[in-house]
C-alpha cells in the first residue's frame, strides 16, 4: 500500500453510535457522567468501532526498536548496544512491558525497523529492518524521506495483518538508545516550543548532559532546517526509524477503525507525526499516561489527549500503553455490564437536579 | 476489641525490607527509578508486609453504606431511598463497583452499618447496623460517640476477619446518599478550609444548590462547634456511620499490616479521621484516584497521598480503589518477574551518568 492509499481509508468517527452510547450510558445505574473518563472512553470507541462493542477486544501493543545516530553527541545514559540487548530482553519475557503487557492482558510484537546490530532468531521479533540506525541528525538528516516511509509503511501492513488476525486495539511500544532527543527534537519544530523547554533527562542524565542535549536539538534543527509544513521532511530529518514505524503504527490503526492507545513521550512524537500527515488520525487516539520528560504535557495538549494515568513513567517501551489498555477493557465492561435503572429499581434524580 | 487496644496494634514500617527492595528495584533492567509510581509502591508493600511479597494478595474491597439525616436539607440530587436500591444493586453485580471489582479481580463485601431502611436478605451483605441513618447535622449531632466508635470496631473487625480469611490488601468503597455533605464538612475542620472551598457538586447539584450545600455545612459546624483536636467528637458531630465504618475498615488494615487502598473523596474522609486517630495509620494508606470533589485535592494533600488515576470520578463505591488494586499487582509483578541486568545480559548506564 502506498502512504495515500494509507490516508485515503482513515475516515471521521461515527456520530450516531456516539450519540446512542451516550444515551446508553446515561442509562446505567449512576449519576450521569460519574464515571468520567470511563464514560469519554465507552463513547469514544462506539465513535471508532461503528457500535458499542460487545466485548473487549483483543489487545495487541507494537513495540518498535531502531538505533540512533545522535547518540555519539552524548545524549543518553545508555550505549547503543543496549538497544538490541534491551530486544532479546524482551523476547525472553523479563522487561517491564513484559510484565504490563501480561498483566493487562496485552500481547506484544516487536519489531527491529532500525536496530544498529543483527538480533538473533527471537520469538514475537519481526525482521523489517530498514536501515542499521539513523545517521547523526547533529551533522545532517538523520533519514532519507524514502527511509521513512518505508518504515511508515512498515508499520501500518503490520497493523493490517494484527487486525486481520483479530486484533481490536492496539498501543504503541518503542525502545531506541537516544530516541528522546530524536522526540524532542520533533515536537520543538510541531509546536514551535524551543528546545530547552520539551527536553528532558530521558533514562538519567545530570545537569551538564541534559545542557548538552538541549544544545544537540538546536543543532539539529539548525543543521537540518525542517519544514514545518511538511511532516515527512520533519520525519526524515529528525526522527528514528522506530518513530517512523510508530507513525505507520498509528495511521493504520485509524485505517483500520481501530483505537491505539499512545505511550509516553516517543510515541507521542510518533503521534504527532501521524496527526500532521492526517489530522483525522487524531480521533482514533487515547491518551495513557503522563510521562516525566517536560515535552509529553505540550505534546498531549498538541495532540488533544487526556493522560488518565500519573505513573512518573519514563521507561517507554509501552508500559504506560498497557496500563491504559486495562482502563479502556474497564470502559467496555461498564457499558456491557451495568444495570440500568429500570433494570435495577433504582430511583433517578429528584426533581429539580439538573445534573 | 476495643478501640485502644486496634491502635496499639499500629506499628512502623519495616525500614530494612524497604531497603532491600529499593536495592532489588535498582537491579531490575530498568533506568533507575523509571517506573516511577510502580517502584514506590512496590517499596512501600515491602515496609508494610516486612518483605517483597512474593505473589499478589488477595484483594478485597469492603463498601459500608449508610444514611444521612442532613439530606433532609436538600444537599443531594438523589433520594435517601437510593442507599438501598444501591445496596440490592451491589448484591445484583450490577453496579461500577461491580463491573471494576471484577474486572481488577477484587472481591466485594457490602456492610449495611447505618441504612435508613432494612435490607432483604442479599448475598455479600453484611448486616451490621448501628442505627438507622444518622441524624440531621444541621440542627445538632449526626451520632453519638458511642455510635461512632461502635462503627469503627465493625470495619477492624471484618477487616480481622477478612486478613484470617487470606485477603491481604484492602480498599475502601462507600454507599450514602448526603455523604459528600458529611465528608466536606469533616475535612473543612480537619484542614481549616472554608466550606465553601471544600463543598461540590457530589452526584450533580446546580449552581442553586450547591450554595445550599456549603451553607448546610457552614451552619453544622456552627450548631455543633466540633473539636478539631477531638476526631471522634468530630466524627460524632458532622461524620456518618459509612464513614466511621471506614476509619475502622483502614484502622485495621493498619493493625493487621496490610496496605489499605482509599477510593475518593468520601474514603478520604474517613481516611483524614483514621490519621487524626493514629497518625501512623497513614503509613498503611495507598492513593488511588483524584476525584472531581475539589476538596478531595485537599485531602490528599493533608494526608500526603499521590493519586495515580486521574479518571474524573465522582461515583464512590470503591470504584477508584479498584482500579488502583490493579495498579498495585502491577507493582508486585514488577518486583517479582522483571530481569536483573546481570540475568538478562543488558549493559548498565555509561561512566559518568549519575541517573
Amino acid at each position: 500500500m502506498s502512504l495515500e492509499m494509507l490516508i485515503q481509508k482513515i475516515k471521521p468517527l461515527n456520530q450516531v453510535a456516539m450519540t446512542e452510547a451516550q444515551r446508553h450510558l446515561d442509562d446505567l445505574t449512576k449519576p450521569p457522567g460519574s464515571l468520567g473518563v470511563l464514560e469519554t472512553i465507552g463513547k469514544h470507541l462506539a465513535g471508532i468501532y461503528g457500535a458499542i462493542p460487545s466485548a473487549t477486544p483483543k489487545k495487541t501493543i507494537v513495540l518498535m526498536a531502531g538505533d540512533h545516530g545522535v547518540v555519539a553527541e552524548g545524549v543518553s545514559a545508555f550505549p547503543s548496544e543496549v538497544t538490541l540487548q534491551m530486544v532479546a530482553n524482551f523476547a525472553n519475557g523479563g522487561a517491564g512491558i513484559n510484565v504490563l503487557a501480561r498483566h493487562a492482558g496485552v500481547e506484544l510484537v516487536c519489531v527491529d525497523v532500525g536496530i544498529a546490530g543483527n538480533p538473533p532468531d527471537l520469538p514475537n521479533l519481526r525482521r523489517c529492518k530498514v536501515a542499521y540506525g539513523t545517521k547523526n541528525m547533529a551533522r545532517g538528516p538523520a533519514m532519507t524521506q524514502e527511509q521513512a516511509v518505508r518504515a511508515i509503511l512498515t508499520g501500518a501492513d503490520l497493523v493490517g495483518e494484527l487486525a486481520a488476525a483479530g486484533t481490536g486495539i492496539v498501543g504503541t511500544g518503542e525502545m531506541g538508545i537516544g530516541n528522546t532527543t530524536s522526540s524532542a527534537a520533533l515536537i520543538a519544530v510541531f509546536s514551535g516550543m524551543p528546545p530547552a523547554d520539551v527536553v528532558g533527562r530521558g533514562t538519567g542524565l545530570n545537569d551538564r548532559q541534559l545542557e548538552r542535549k538541549i544544545r544537540v536539538v538546536e543543532q539539529a534543527i539548525a543543521v537540518n532546517r525542517p519544514r514545518r509544513e511538511d511532516p515527512l521532511d520533519a520525519l526524515a530529518k529528525l526522527g528514528g526509524l522506530e518513530i517512523a514505524g510508530l507513525t505507520g503504527v498509528i495511521l493504520g490503526a485509524a485505517a483500520n477503525r481501530m483505537p491505539v492507545v499512545i505511550d509516553g513521550f516517543i510515541s507521542g512524537a510518533a503521534a504527532v507525526v501521524a496527526g500532521e500527515i492526517c489530522p483525522l488520525a487524531k480521533e482514533y487516539m487515547l491518551g495513557s499516561h503522563l510521562s516525566e520528560e517536560p515535552g509529553h504535557k505540550i505534546m498531549l495538549e498538541y495532540l488533544g489527549l487526556e493522560p488518565i494515568l500519573m505513573m512518573r513513567f519514563r521507561l517507554g517501551e509501552g508500559t504506560g500503553a498497557a496500563l491504559g489498555m486495562f482502563v479502556v477493557d474497564a470502559a467496555v465492561k461498564i457499558m456491557n455490564e451495568m444495570a440500568t435503572f429500570s433494570q435495577a429499581g433504582v430511583a433517578g434524580k429528584v426533581s429539580g437536579s439538573d445534573g
